[in-house]
């Protein structure tokens, strides 16, 4: 039996600030190799990734996990209550960086893997694809290890994340889906001059002006079978100017865009250049859109794996999860293009800050729900 | 004979920047005390003022010329052709820092002045009040002599001020009013917060926007009989955020305003707030306004004094004046509270630039303007 506490507790010890692996993978490694998982280290560009895999390759039947051991910075460590990498119990909560985002919840798996493969070795594969790079740019992470499965031909059937996804209580959400995020950075050039002859220039700032209120003021869609609705939040709007008899030649602005499986990155950047040509027809100022888009929204249908997972939760919890697609991106939407994908994991209500901690009891708890879902799957 | 050339080149010689005196209202100080004027200096907190009087204190017939001796900085003095207070001439232009704005229409008045009241003593009086400081903030300059006229009993039945009025051909037009002009910094409210969750915060940014666009899109006014469309134009706009997943909790815009004899600044004022409180009900986001007045409007109807000024203009340059209220704000502003006031004097188009130069034909003419306007006037 492996002890996911314990195991908290040693990677929670590896200091593991993006992009620094800090011992955290060496250790699963190690761990998993004494368990007979095939273990590869897909490292690209100075980030640490670890595939592992238990059972043979490409089996039909293969459950995959996904997490991260790296953290993000602790900031000042002299507002912690304890060391950030001490994994001291106080209160029966485990203290530091990792703790719930997400050290707790890659030993909780591995544990219940382990565990389930000795006890019960099961007609399938388990693969546990660990990166280094969830906190940091991302782009040589899970994405480095999806492209090095591809090309090795190694494929999960189904993808577990075990990120937090509860807001404050054990069991009360899981996630089947992500809204995507995208950034555009808009630039409206017009001509200086002075505010006492605007004739003679032309103003940028009414122009982006009613450019953002006609965007802050279309409500994108009502929200969607599993989704809220779509947002969109003006968050900048600049100009530089302190003179006011001087009409600024230039001014910037920042949307941000959070929007369901009503919408793709790509019709709502068509829109944005539709609505912002519109007011160049009107006022004659022209727009600039420098788009970014950090992910396209996805959903894995309510289905046999997410009821797998609301059913193991309801036992160990006696809690029905939401099963929402609230909150930010997470590397789920990376997997989603391979195959149907759900996250699960405990309470993340302290991570990122000072003293992140999570109740040993959460971990014991999240490893039981792991095996169940395993057991279940592999039945 | 006053040689009017010879005089703005004795000007244009005393460095009299902004708050300096340089030497120019003390040599003016002289040259009208030797020619019988009762010359008073109205200084007050370290502005220079000049108040010449000739002919008896509190006369029914009291024609008034308003000016400043003040100039602007040189800028760089290297950019200059010639050194600008040489008052050297090329090409039949004196160059120099004032050449235009305005010690050639004040060195025109007082030679006109003088060379009148010597061969033809008028039944009536005339009154010079020369500031020291109209290019600073005019707190103390012609109003301060304004001031100090109510107290000693001084009065002027009208007041012709000699700002260059022409914008490229002399006698092309002269000003019998301005534009008012105001500026209101307006600040929204709302709550920070994260992009990815608006509703949990109250993005200031698309209140204001709204704000922008309704106000810009606004039309004032389709002006009037002798004004223009007042005007409106938002200089500003800015939340000094970068980050483009935070929802600012304010932004500030700038506001300023040109407006013609249809408006106050009390009832724009007025207006601001009441587009500004209709936001805030739409949307929930503060709105604080800091209004500053310049000047309001003001309009010397055309009558028996403007038709004095546009006969003279015409008899010495076969131009017939336009009647302006366009451009900035003078200092008639202040005078228009006690007497009709009409601007006429020659070319600006060089003021305040390097190389600033006035044809020296254009002063002659200039002092043939006044010494017809005083004739008529005084008929």
């Amino acid at each position: 039996m492996i002890d996911p506490v314990e195991l908290t507790a040693r990677l929670i010890q590896c200091p593991s600030v993006t992009p620094e692996e800090g011992g955290a993978l060496t250790l699963l490694e190690t761990i998993l190799a004494e368990a007979d998982f095939t273990c590869t280290r897909a490292d690209r560009e100075g980030i640490s990734n670890l595939f592992a895999r238990w059972g043979a390759k490409g089996h039909a039947r293969t459950f995959g996990f996904n997490g991260h051991t790296d953290v993000v910075p602790v900031g000042d460590p002299a507002a912690w209550t304890v060391a950030p990498f001490s994994a001291e119990i106080h209160d029966g909560a485990m203290f530091g960086r990792g703790a719930t985002d997400m050290k707790s919840g890659v030993a909780a798996f591995a544990a219940a893997a382990i565990d389930f493969v000795r006890d019960t070795p099961p007609d399938g594969a388990i693969i546990l694809a660990i990166t280094g790079d969830e906190e940091g740019d991302a782009v040589h992470g899970t994405r480095a290890l999806l492209d090095w499965m591809d090309a090795q031909g190694e494929a999960m059937s189904v993808c577990l994340v075990g990120e937090p996804t509860c807001p404050d209580t054990m069991g009360e959400m899981i996630k089947i889906g992500r809204r995507g995020s995208m950034t555009a950075w808009i630039t409206a050039t017009g001509v200086q001059g002075h505010s006492a002859y605007p004739h003679r220039a032309k103003n940028p700032v009414p122009a982006m002006a009613r450019l953002i209120d006609r965007l802050s003021s279309h409500a994108l869609d009502d929200g969607t079978d599993h989704f809220q609705p779509s947002t969109l939040a003006a968050t900048g709007f600049d100009t530089g100017n302190t003179a006011n008899n001087v009409i600024p030649a230039q001014c910037r602005s920042m949307v941000n865009i959070r929007f369901n499986d009503a919408h793709s990155s790509a019709a709502l950047s068509d829109w944005l250049c539709a609505e912002a040509a519109r007011v160049t027809e009107e006022t004659g100022v022209g727009f600039d859109m420098d788009i970014k888009v950090s992910g396209e929204s996805f959903l894995t249908p309510p289905g046999s794996f997410s009821d797998l997972v609301v059913r193991a939760v309801e036992a160990e919890t006696g809690v029905t999860p939401e099963l929402s697609t609230s909150g930010g991106t997470s590397d789920a939407r990376f997997i989603k293009d391979h195959c149907p994908v759900v996250e699960c994991g405990l309470v993340g209500k302290t991570m990122h800050q000072v003293d992140e901690q999570v109740p040993v009891e959460q971990i014991t708890q999240l490893k039981a729900i792991y095996a169940r879902i395993l057991k279940g799957y592999f039945a």
